[in-house]
């Protein structure tokens, strides 16, 4: 991978440049944070519409959900190696290795969740995600009667849907334009 | 189908006088437009931040693609009915009936893309969706190819792509929360 | 859809004077009975002898079940939906509206029967129809003894069987040789 | 397997002197002919109306088509093998020893019509067979064409889809009644 | 079939005489003991380092496990079912019927074990094969545990799975190699 | 993941001091070249003679081939990945770190090996390996010729089938035994 390896390659990338004002600033302070910037940023650009839409409907969710933030991207993990998208599963591997303070579980989530170091909550948690992403269609009440049963509010519940259902979008994206994972995420947190 | 049916039958459903002022604005608006409220505006008021973004998102998209509107209802009903959405195929079938101005595309979409009466642009376009619908990991720099050769330009096919992404969120929340399409959509545009 | 569309568009389509007297009295007392002529008939005409022993199995079935008729009509519409077959889906859809006097049932069938607004042992009749499609091997005793716990006899069970094998042949029939089905079909039994 | 098992395990097994006279009739004159009774008549027996509808059906392809009769059979057991029907992958295994006088081409098809040894030609006929057995909604145009290509007849390609749909309904009642293949079946046409 | 036909139709096939010394006395011992030359055996000697792995850790098996030698091919046939593996089901098929001393358990088996005549411990086992073979990641505690409760040890258990798994092996090598049955194994056992 | 984490979760993990002189000596040598014992040694100890098979099976296959090692630990990593293989996957991605000299390769093939930054050949490579893996029945010569205009040679191609079959079986061995990645594995070649 060149260290000039693009954003995305099946799309035309806009430089930062050439962006509207908000979504340069935006992206700006997320590089200031993040020491980096996240090639997902400068991809979803070339649709600023699209960019303004998915990065408040990542909040929107991210910031308001009862879940645990390591919930929430042990969730994100395991629907992302379901859908076998390569810049989700390398970025937020980076995420649950810092939230989750484990520098192994990203790897086990995105691999099999069944054989994950995982509470049975949790296991239960990623089953539900991982029905929902290969077959929504059939997803039933006794689906959300076992999260219930493991302890899980019913907006924790609706969140394991959102969260997955979001993330089935973002796979796609990430997929559809070839997103490229950056160099940083694939050793964020592994000490 | 009971008159009472709920918006949705596995969350509770908020009432009108209880919703953020945004919000139930919002949907009174759209009552007033469309004559009715739609179960998807209450079913998603349950989380009022998702709220939102959902039809932000919706928005970003329908109002700023260079789709026509017949096409992107095309999009929206080919991937529930790959994914065997009630609410959302229902929902959209009305749509399409009224923006195609056709009153039998949305079953044919619906049932199988592949025969239905559409051109092979529209085919192409619709294989697409239903590849990255059913196995976004295998979408490739070919199928984006076929898309360019039918005419469709770069951003067009970006939105095939955003489209399809938007209705695999919608159809699991749908699908999760078992939302109930309203009689009205059933009827609409058939005469 | 044009008005000169014709009953399929992979075979030869036959002409009413053309057949043998047989089919051709029969189709004709069909579209006095109808208003139309379904083209199922016009198509399976191509080749008589299977045009006999098609619609004598389908009457075999259909007049001597202990299923209702309305029961008949949910199998058939549930099975070419899992089926994603135009023809049945359209045709037996408009047949579902009338003998089950429901304008909306079809469509809930032929998406997911699992979100369809039926009972519970009608939820059991769907699900072995589809597991008996879609996984014919490994449908078992256990299947069968739910159905008998939900009240059905074993000749309504005997027909749940044979009425997804048929609908198996017929859907297959219908898309091999791309039956399209009539206008009259779409509208049928709505208001 | 003892010389007491039944015609079938799932359903009542009637008895040849409880039988209708015209199918006590056809079933003693198979027995005279064959040497023993197929369980498959014993068994569908039960729905009387459904066994003169099911060998009609039968009979008027199987007597009435251009394609010879060794292709029927492979037809047969192909579409079987891909059901994984036990009845008739070992009944019309035998009956393709018989026609095809080839003892070891029915247990190639029945497990991997494409390394069993046949013609280019016949390599086509069995992929169409099974992609209209597994995925009948994607058979489209191009499948017809390439049997063109192989030099099949208009009316030779419908009655390959024919034979494929009507197995597609044999297997799954075989399947369902869970019914027996006789003894003799296993060897017949072996030496 | 030809008589000459090769032993395998993707590589070459090499000379007894051309073989090193200890594989050809290797083959000459079972080709004195079975009559024939099993082609699996001539096929595998093109790579010499691997045969001899192959059949080693076929011995190491069959050689050394709790289970009956009857079990042992009923495992290998079910599983070579469920992979399509035509060399595999006709080889292995003659060992069963010998080993077995039954002349149809092999085509039950290699069609679909659930319909086969065997007790339900062997079902048991049958199930956890073809799980282990077709969704090797969901295989979990609980179909450990089943094989528990029907009585087999531990010993058994973990043979049950490492027979499976080789014969996954098994069947990839005589499918991608196009390894032809002897015709000799068409018929053994059957009288 | 505690510093106990055995071995395997689902068999007796044997102590070093029980195992055959021959094993432990084995596991010694590897243990101090590796700086750890690899917990594959530990579990398969348990049945020394599978031990002894898979082990000479491994290297037969890898010290053999004229594959360089790194495209050797692509196809074990890529087909461990299809098979979602904990052990293999988090073992081997460490291997491939070490012989590709590459820290993001072993990821991105995991995950989806069409986006992994590699050459024609090497996707060739994989997509046969994966359709070997998913689709066994369905390999034929077009794959095998694919590879060969890509450059493979015909002992190249042999191996490219052997080794998706060794990791087959490898994968279904550490899935049914629940096999445990050590620690070591998941850090070593990052830097």
């Amino acid at each position: 991978m060149a260290d000039s390896e693009p954003a995305m390659t099946r799309f035309p990338v806009p430089d930062l440049e050439d962006m509207p004002e908000d979504i340069r600033e935006h992206i700006e302070e997320e590089t200031e944070r993040a020491g980096f910037m996240p090639n997902v940023m400068q991809a979803f650009a070339y649709r600023p519409h699209q960019y303004r839409a998915f990065f408040d409907y990542h909040d929107a969710l991210v910031d308001h959900s009862p879940l645990a933030r390591e919930e929430i991207e042990m969730i994100i993990v395991t629907v992302s190696g379901a859908n076998d998208c390569l810049y989700c599963v390398v970025a937020h591997g980076a995420m649950l290795r810092i939230y989750g303070e484990d520098p192994h579980l990203a790897e086990q989530l995105a691999t099999n969740h069944r054989t994950a170091d995982i509470s049975d909550a949790h296991t239960a948690m990623c089953d539900v995600a991982v029905k929902l992403t290969e077959s929504p269609a059939e997803v039933g009440e006794s689906d959300l009667e076992r999260l219930r049963e493991h302890g899980f509010s019913e907006k924790e519940i609706w969140d394991i849907g959102s969260l997955t259902a979001l993330f089935n979008l973002s796979n796609r994206m990430a997929s559809f334009a070839d997103m490229r994972p950056n160099e940083e995420f694939y050793t964020l947190g592994r000490e």
